[in-house]
């Protein structure tokens, strides 16, 4: 057995980690950190774990993370870059859950996040943790930087029409909308079910964190820079689930269905619906899948991509396993078998 | 007083139409039909209105009907252009908040709603009754058009750039969502809360009813025909509200902020919020106001403007007594002051 | 114009306070205090009342209050006592959305919200802001205490069985749900949506802060000391109403529809349903009704009341409403008039 | 691998027996029937199994079903009872998830059900399968009554109070709330999201068919027959989820704690908790869990029981499946690991 170490374990996808993780056939989680909680058993926070979890939060140790195979950080920005020199140094691999290390240039990840970045010299070595496109190198990854679950919805959509120059890379639009649990568990008015509930609204349309990130990807896939993206992200009434509506100008006539069945027909945890289908997020909740659809607009040449995901699974825990799967040589769907929660 | 009818008042436009004409000062409900229901008191059905509204069902009777100043069709389609000619006639006015008089060629209804159409003559004469563009064609109206929910906050979204040529027309892009009650009050499985709670969902990406009359509405706007619309509707974990994000590329510099903000100046039910917002669909619930905002795509020359109505109020029953109140030369805002639920 | 103040006026009591007071034919606001959000337009806060109210948010000055014919403090337990001598002395009256007044017994107060009481004194003048049980009083009042949410669910529901000494006082069982807005607006983790949502659960089942408040309520009523009240209060995931489910054995034959019926006959706010409903919190949302259904339990003695309020607007905002205008001798349903939003 | 037949799969304790069985080690669901959608792939009525799932809707065939060792009846009520006897004949075991076989009585399941009952003769030999009740006479039983949700939410509370005399039977009151997947996925009005959304209601407080299920229940556990029990459900705006908050007057002193802790340490099913916690619902979320807290009324001598379970699982098919694993030798808790989806 593996032995895990998560940091930041009292958010959302610190217990989605556990959630999974208990049922892990390979790895067991032996340590648990939370600054503010120390010394409380994780089922005091998170009832739902009793009699499947027998952890104790504790302090952020390095000696103890240390002596963990693999650590998740599930921290915000800022935490992860200070500590994993220090446990790479120790031989320790890491899965960060958050953003430190998703940007190549720190340059705009300075400017996105607002504060220096502590160790720009790891950015490159960082592996981006998105199988489906960096498979072999995550396998040999010593620091595997999790996907944001928006840009994961939206890059596994464009991917497919991108990496074969298929649509315009300088026009593309992706209207996303999240659940409520992607923005944590901290306390904020806005998050309140009293505020959050019942209503919709768009966020950050002149600018979201994810927007470089996504950039970032689509440019890789593309092979080069011109990637003009409109990003709107919306709040959803719910708590999880992640759904994309991604708009591409195809340059030439192309087998849309086809093509996304080819490209994922390996994939383990993207599945492409039939012709004229419409994934919704409630198929994917609680699991690793991406569900993919794939229209025409009416009269256009537009490509209509629907991407749906839970963003606490294949949008943050869920993967992070599938890259803790791949770097420790175990099988990539190893603990992620779960069927989604209908109804 | 004036006389009003309602024909098929046991759905969700049906009720707020009652909801809101109960508290009118200068218009009193002196029938509403509901072949199913005849015979049963309004309240049986709809015990929120107890108190308020002393109505029975009845037979939808040609001259009952005919006996009202004006008539609000809440029909599905088909029932409204059956009983219009008859009541036209007979001098009553019709507002008909079903889609049998939106689209002014025949053969595209037909198209879309599967059905000839039975006073096909009567399509020229019907405005279309989005007051914000016809306000003086409705006040000499007979037979007006409610539009449609969608239609109401995509055209208002787009209305200032398309009618002054500030964007491509040949390439917008609308992601759209709605709350459940836009689809009716029949029993239908997909709408069980089991299935449409805490879930979200694209439909018809291949083609929506709607898509034509927005077609219609923007090309009206833009004066052109070529209008290249990709709309994409999708389904909220909710039951009231609907927001609209519209994306259009500009072809020169343009001060968005005032473009709105002075096109919509004297709009009663018209409000753009301050640059940087949002509107959330819960600021416009139960109102008849449609809350705009507009954004600059980052790094692009994208505007995106960002809608939100109340589907059953300004996207269906609280225009139609908009344009009642114009048709009957009352105030505009007769009846319609509400304050939002909030929270 | 009668001249109105809010004291604390960022959270949900005071928003409805907002919503409800800006259609009053009789009063105005003139002035709403917030020491953390003074010289902030109240639309910054909550763009829902755009266009409806122009205040903006200022210190809480005992000058400009006292200026006010009226005050309303919707503020946490402890705030309204500090300021209430002050302002009584300067000739205004009160109507307190808090606890500050409503128990009686000073020592009680202390043992349930571990604070000194300011002004003890007040305690007997002040009078317990239930209508249908204290209007006279209320008309005369300086300073009204208004009852808290589940108590005016509680006690309305209780109230012609106990004043007729129809069940056993010593045994009664209250089950009753909130929506979360009864919480407040000020943030915590239990009350975000990804907490919240999609669950239920008891909470204070040993010992809710409403329950001396009930049981001083039924006392009054039954004319005696011997209540025995299990309550046990519920957290519904839903953002608007409250519902109790009542529990009394009957200790005599009595026809409980016409007794109900009676007892409620003359009062607005009281609405009694056919024998054989239930009432749906749905149908009094956003309004100052309470809706009652009595039931017996089958092959038993037992008499079940079914009580629905909105927690806002009854249980909070509305009653005081209704209290301000018994005491300003203005009808007593001025401004209150409101369908409830269905669906 | 036992194979295993579902009758009556197209609902939602078909699709939740479905999810569960296909991650059970010893099983393999050979044959599930609808008669209406015989020939259809499960997978398109239920995407989320898509990649799990690889059956097809077939015609209820006697010959298919005996076949199999063991068959899940998902129907309502009246088709177990018409096909059971020939099944039993062959040698097929039961379990039935809907009533038919759950009182012992047949005249008064004939009077809330109104329908003869077609094996009355059947009803001494079904086992009612409560596994904290019933487990040895279940491991030797053909024919299994799986319980009803409200009485195994209802009855596993009460079980340790009333199995030791320690509460008056003759004064019971027990209030429930169930989530809307209770209801089924039968299109029904007061189901859509339109409806159920947003509000709570008491249903069937003059009489629900659980009633005499609990009733039965409670007689057994408390050995005579006077049980007079007050039972109002309602119906909470949430999917999944059941919750039981029961009142029992103690005749003498009791720990109540220590009481449920040792009455329960070895079920596997059954989580009493720490003194003073309040069981949320989304804690056994997908999961076999009853979760259970036990309260004393303040200033009472009132036992007040609060009592979770999943509907669709504990409620139905998870139970139905601990009873299949008795009565076919395997590990009671093998397929039912789950932890429940949080948040």
């Amino acid at each position: 057995m593996h032995k895990i170490g998560i940091v930041g374990g009292t958010g959302y996808t610190g217990v989605e980690l556990l959630r999974l993780l208990a049922k892990h056939p390979d790895v067991e989680v032996s340590a648990i950190t939370s600054r503010g909680n120390a010394g409380t058993p994780v089922t005091d926070m998170f009832p739902s774990l009793r009699g499947h979890v027998d952890l104790v939060f504790s302090e952020p140790d390095a000696e103890t993370l240390a002596a963990c195979d693999l650590v998740f950080f599930a921290t915000p920005h800022g935490t992860a870059m200070e500590m994993a020199p220090q446990l790479l140094q120790a031989g320790t691999r890491i899965v960060d859950l958050g953003p430190d290390f998703r940007l190549r240039d720190a340059s705009v990840w300075q400017q996105w996040y607002k504060l220096e970045h502590s160790c720009p010299d790891l950015l490159d070595e960082a592996v981006y943790g998105l199988p489906e496109i960096n498979r072999d190198r995550i396998r040999q990854a010593r620091l595997v930087a999790n996907p944001g679950c928006y840009p994961t919805c939206v890059i596994l959509g464009y991917l497919p029409l991108l990496e074969r120059g298929l649509i315009e890379p300088a026009r593309l639009y992706a209207s996303a909308a999240s659940g409520v649990s992607g923005a944590g568990r901290q306390p904020q008015v806005r998050m309140l079910m009293g505020e959050a509930g019942e209503g919709f609204t768009a966020y950050g349309a002149s600018g979201h964190r994810h927007l470089p990130e996504i950039r970032q990807g689509l440019r890789d896939i593309a092979g080069h820079a011109d990637i003009g993206l409109v990003f709107v992200p919306h709040l959803l009434p719910m708590i999880r689930g992640m759904h994309a509506t991604l708009y591409g100008e195809l340059n030439r006539e192309v087998d849309l269905q086809a093509l996304y069945d080819e490209r994922y027909a390996d994939e383990p945890f993207v599945d492409v619906l039939p012709a004229g289908s419409h994934p919704e997020t409630r198929t994917v909740r609680g699991t690793n899948t991406c569900r993919l659809a794939v229209h025409r607009g009416p009269d256009t040449s537009t490509a209509v991509v629907l991407s749906a995901i839970d963003n606490l699974t294949k949008g943050a825990a869920g993967q992070a396993i599938q890259n803790m799967n791949l770097m420790l040589g175990l099988s990539e769907t190893g603990g992620l078998d779960q069927i989604a929660l209908v109804p």
